[in-house]
């Protein structure tokens, strides 16, 4: 039944499994395929011809997956790369940056938005143009911050050096009178609380993670594809990676609601 | 003519130009092809698989451009992929951390020797087995600086933040008595004032890029294909890559000695 087939959800490595907690959490009914990119990770600085060509080949992997939907958890592949995909296969297909320009539309009083993001994410543009969709009358400034990733990754989340990166990206955004900050790469919610402190509090942070799994619910529910009751059998998450399976265990470990007992390593190369 | 082929280098990106650079300045009479694999960099943190899989690549690729010798111009694939590559290839191919060892080991007076570089060349271990096959005596002190690479890449090789940084990672070797410390990736020269200063006059700073270029040459001369004049025709040396074409050329114009047209990029994955 396609009702009982997957979600397929696909990152360039590990920040994208923030977006498989919110399916959890809120789908509960629902299984999940997951790849990340660990072998090619980061995208946030590579061209949009190289993230749609890694976008295909891992929206043919997991259409070997027999997927019924796929979610893009990745802002930087959603930003240059879910157009094509959704022209090249004919299931529905979502990312991240729609679902998180929407929420942010909702929250602002003062129509003044902040995106941070990767170079990839705010070079395209593409929280931009969402946002003007929906309110053309809001002001957007977006903020590349190419370090967090890697001081998250080192492990210095609470550092004082992550603090000054922090300080130092945030200035500007900080005489701009914004009242809403979306966190535009996956990795940021966990800089979250740090963030937050140096923007003080009238303004409100945005994390695409969890309206992305509202509107998949929707999704799922218009094309009448939503499962019914919660999925049978012993494995109802998978997950895959192209490099070092291992650490990427320890780490959704440590983040998801469930313990996973591997993730499986494949060539990702030759889909 | 064997001796009027090119020598193919190769590295996950840009760093790997300083490596060019040395071989353009001593041994001129060489054609060079050089490819960085910017599409899948940084390396410093993947797996072996994952590097020997890239690297073989690589080199079949070189191979396509009928390359009479192959420099491995990345620390992190020297470590981990140099020895596979050799069982593979018929042509001689040499990596940095070999020569890299063998001038700290010609450096040193204490025989206390430390090393800096990605957590993949450290975790190989290699810096310190080829020291020991010369200096079985010396004692070799790793640190991994993950974050060095991407604050070069932000442009930030004078800031206050990478001194602090920087810093933080010389902290442990300042207390080992070290008198030579190995710049272990092909972008900390970037960085070499800030870390002569931080480490102090007495402890000499060794590129490993320089002296892989006149191990190059002798190997060259014992294979007997050295070349024996100033190459001819316009295209002394190629430039390829798998992304990004135009940033990779203006970070080459600003370090090689001659200004290059253009760098062609290729999809490294179909080799």
């Amino acid at each position: 039944m396609e009702k009982d087939k997957p979600i397929g959800v696909f990152d360039s490595g590990i920040g994208g499994l923030t977006v498989v907690r919110e399916i959890m959490r809120n789908i509960p009914n629902e299984r999940i395929i997951y790849f990340g990119d660990t072998a090619r990770l980061p995208y946030g600085n590579k061209s949009k011809e190289t993230i749609i060509r890694f976008s295909r080949q891992i929206v043919h992997f997991l259409q070997t997956q027999d997927v019924k939907a796929l979610v893009i958890a990745c802002n930087t592949a959603s930003a240059l790369a879910l157009e094509e995909m959704q022209k090249e296969v004919d299931i529905p297909i979502i990312g991240v940056v729609k679902p998180g320009a929407k929420v942010a539309c909702k929250t602002t009083k003062n129509n003044r938005i902040g995106v941070i993001a990767t170079k990839g994410t705010i070079a395209s543009g593409l929280y931009t143009d969402f946002i003007h969709q929906i309110k053309p009358q809001a002001e957007v400034i977006g903020k590349a911050c190419p370090l967090f990733v890697p001081l998250v990754e080192e492990g210095w989340r609470k550092d004082p050096v992550t603090r000054e990166v922090a300080a130092r990206y945030l200035e500007e955004l900080k005489d701009k009178d914004i009242d809403t900050l979306i966190l535009g790469c996956t990795h940021y919610p966990l800089l979250r609380s740090m963030i937050g402190e140096l923007m003080g509090e009238k303004v409100t942070l945005v994390n695409p993670a969890y309206e992305t799994a509202l509107q998949l619910h929707e999704l799922l529910n218009e094309y009448e594809i939503a499962s019914d009751s919660v999925p049978e059998g012993e494995n109802p998450y998978e997950f895959f990676v192209s490099d070092a399976a291992e650490s990427f265990r320890d780490f959704a470990n440590a983040i998801l609601p469930i313990d996973i007992d591997r993730a499986k390593k494949i060539n990702i190369e030759e889909y």
